[in-house]
């Protein structure tokens, strides 16, 4: 089943990308219907990145990296790598001359179910990671994955050409199909949530704003 | 049991409070007698946040974050609010709108044995959070809890009205009704440390400072 | 078979340890031939923190820093401790006050399978510590253990006057009487991996400059 | 704090806990509101095994098992012992020497956030545990706990003479002053579940049975 | 995006199923190419237990089975119910009376990356179940979830319809329209081992039977 | 560093090995001074398992299980394998065939700190193995490893020939030139505890066998 490379990849465009980053991961998941979130143990290697593109998915075997240089090729300006182990593993596949290599190629980060190494480095070039570990452990060169193939990463369904949506909070998928309908929703939300937190800020209560108070009684809430 | 607010708790003073703020974790929970941490787990979502309040306590269902605006409405200035969801859960209860909320009623932190979200904007707020997750997971608001009432929060018995002390080490929960003499009992320990260190810094060792040599060559220790 | 402090112990020369820690924990872990990894549990309590030094190591009973004391007497300028327990343990065996202590003597960090408290002040001290958790929990002194006999931190073996390096990526041994060797051809290693960063960055592929396409195909690699 | 060892606990009458045993943890926790579950952590050590009595509780160093030898001196006939470290340990506190000491004073089980061994032996005996872990780890006699103090184990809170089920589902703590009320309620549960299950066999559907079609439209539940 | 239930599904055909069932995991698992496993931390509450089915899928919220019910409905003879929750969760979703129901409709297990309950009364009544945990924490049916939807289930991805084979190894999904081919290439790999261990059991080596003494001394491989 | 097959290894006596077993895994491990134990999340894949033998050490890259059939030509009668890999892994290296293979040279069990599959085959043919995971998740045969070097397996250190000690209680190493002299004192031990089971179960108490109210007194123990 391994062993494929999808050279030709549907992507979002580029200003749904651009939209989807500015409105950040926890208003897209909610925009979405509360899915395509990864997992919590994916994080940042550095506070503060944030950023959304294409997923060009990797299938790679535990502790072995080969595919990461075969999936550069297939990287456009704007794209995401997302790499999947095929069995849980916390191996460094990637540091700092993989994401020269990625960063030449036009790549905006890395998502990996797995471990990172040279952060230091990583962290001076703002090259953005979201991973399971940090750690050191090399990996080989000798057995083949896939590339652009649809994947599970971080307990999250990933096709490629989905979009990536990270920041401090995690990690979002969309489908491209769903971008733009997502964007309007997420920006709605946005806007939504401007106003309301305005009244919060000045010290109006949620269970007011959002009339609970009939709800919780009903539900059996007691104040004593 | 559930479905049950109340809605008048003692606090203790604002000075003990304080006070116990600048002892910070480490000394205050030695002060009283090694008890009363929450589990290691619970870290802050930034560093350097420090602060000391008075419990406000949530019993929430998993994936349900109803109970914070119930919670919102019992706070007072100075006060912490302590999350305890009834079973394992990460999502992400509490986020900026919770936080604006949150703060203008006077709420100075959170302290949840579950997610948060919305972090990189929780930072800029300064308004600090202790959790064992970072996590976009959204939640929902079908199912009652409880608010202030005792919770066991990440290993430690928390009853409303305690002292929530909470820096880079972690949370302690202190008796409303021991506050005081364990703030003495940390000054008195933060005095005598501060001896100690100067003569540390000396050079001098703590084998020979504690007068360790008779009873470690007693318990057996050989020197080769 | 505890209680045992050995007194003598051989140390890599001060060159090759200033070596090692230019080189970083990735590139000597490589040029050692990919060993020597301690778990990826082992993180730093700060970013940015790089060290390397000799190795005083100490085997500890869960929950007790009586030989961290014992230890700190051993510590020669430019030592690094090694902590590790005899079963799992979080406790915060180490703080501000040790820290003082062991600075005073020498050292230039800690590496602990195990906990360590007062972070805050031991940031704003530069004192780096590589632990598995931060916690506030108190440790007892009422058992001895041992210092400078080999013990197996975070799955790592290691032996007194081992030099460890450790950095953001984590920590790596590297045996006494290998360091030199080790080394040389670390530094090979970042000379060689200069080059091909300047490739790389001008946008050359990985897989044309290890000219890896025609092994690609021989393992079976297809494009579609 | 430490140091003490209360020795008159109050403790459920005979024909209550013994009712509680039969109606097991998962009603238990059901009858009492969904509450009092220790953390799924705290597995069997064979199974099969379940029971309920009286809670001595023990609040033990990390590595120490000196309390429970002072525990079984205030055992009588059909109490467990409800051991729980001081900080996170999984060393082996309890094996066949303490469980027949235990058994011969009366001891009907024990619960233990930390490690147990023998287990083999305790398995002949029939001595039944539910513990975090099964581990050799010695433990050593330095360090006073406390004996029949409330404790937190494994996420619950503990008084001492409160009722404590368990069984294959783990483990379930019920206050003494309310042990009558939740067998009551138990009992019930019990019946009323009965008449169900023969319906469920008969291959009603729970859908059906529980009136749940119109909530569930209500709710906007689709089939499509 | 929740609150669909998808009523006609097809499924594999019989012989097929009973098949797979024959192979068991790690052997179904090979023969399609090292894929569709769910992660390891799914366990079966019992020994022994091995199935093949096909899955009707349920996406529900943490702490809240009622679409446990509502796919109750759906499943026909021989099905397999595949529970995913739509964040991490350990709650009892399933005990003795929903086993009752599912076993009454056909339904021939459970799959569940949740906790599960009443595991003594599950295992005499002989209904297998794979899950996370054994835990009796309660659920409450107040929010909608989907049934019969694709499901990232413990890491795999699953499609209503898709085979379930499951035994003391784990749990693997097949893809159903593949099914048929798996089950050709298992059966293959079957007689191919059988000759194997004839030879094996003979006390020939592998690296004789598989010829690899010439490529381990290819790849450098030294005897000393 | 790796890529070395050492075929001469010395081995403890075989009344020395015998007489190891016969003592148990806690025995042991307190007669050679509380050390030598894995890691607790070595558990055996059924109950009732319990060997002594020499290890023949396996260090193998993660997924890949290569060095097994290497190391299977080295096993003599009575011999363990002890697999560790060079990082964290949970695949399934070691199934029924490779079983076959290892009994018919002799091989009386498995250590790995790793994953193991066909766990019903196993526990037929009683082979038994400690793990860290039932995993059916395949490996690859590419990259080569070591066999009879000095690995560190599960946080233990253990050197070709070294005895190892495996039971239900987990899975402890001796020292191949340290096995008599722990033998001896383990049989000591052995003996002197049967004298204590007996008074134990006759209902005297330890902490008067063992004397030690005094010291609970002066250790500030109070009674209330």
């Amino acid at each position: 089943m391994a062993g494929i490379v999808v050279q030709d990849i549907e992507r979002a465009d580029d200003e749904t990308i651009a939209g989807l980053a500015e409105c950040g991961v926890a208003t897209v998941h909610e925009a979405q219907g509360r899915k395509g979130l990864l997992a919590s143990r994916m994080r940042p290697i550095y506070p503060g990145a944030r950023l959304a593109g294409s997923a060009v998915t990797i299938s790679a075997p535990p502790g072995d990296n080969w595919m990461l240089h075969v999936a550069i090729e297939q990287v456009r300006k704007g794209d995401v790598l997302v790499l999947a182990p095929t069995s849980p593993c916390e191996d460094g596949y990637f540091g700092d001359l993989l994401a020269t290599s990625a960063k030449a190629r036009g790549c905006v980060g890395l998502v990996i179910d797995a471990g990172v190494r040279d952060v230091r480095d990583l962290t001076e070039m703002e090259f953005p990671v979201w991973s399971k570990a940090v750690f050191a452990q090399g990996t080989v060169k000798e057995t083949v994955g896939s590339v652009n193939v649809p994947v599970v990463c971080a307990e999250a369904y990933v096709q490629p050409g989905d979009v990536i949506v990270a920041d401090d909070d995690g990690v979002c998928v969309v489908r491209r199909d769903e971008a733009a309908a997502v964007l309007e929703k997420a920006r709605e939300r946005m806007a939504n949530e401007e106003a309301k937190r305005r009244r919060l800020a000045a010290g109006e209560l949620g269970i007011d704003i959002y009339d609970m108070r009939g709800r919780l009684a009903a539900k059996g809430l007691k104040y004593v």
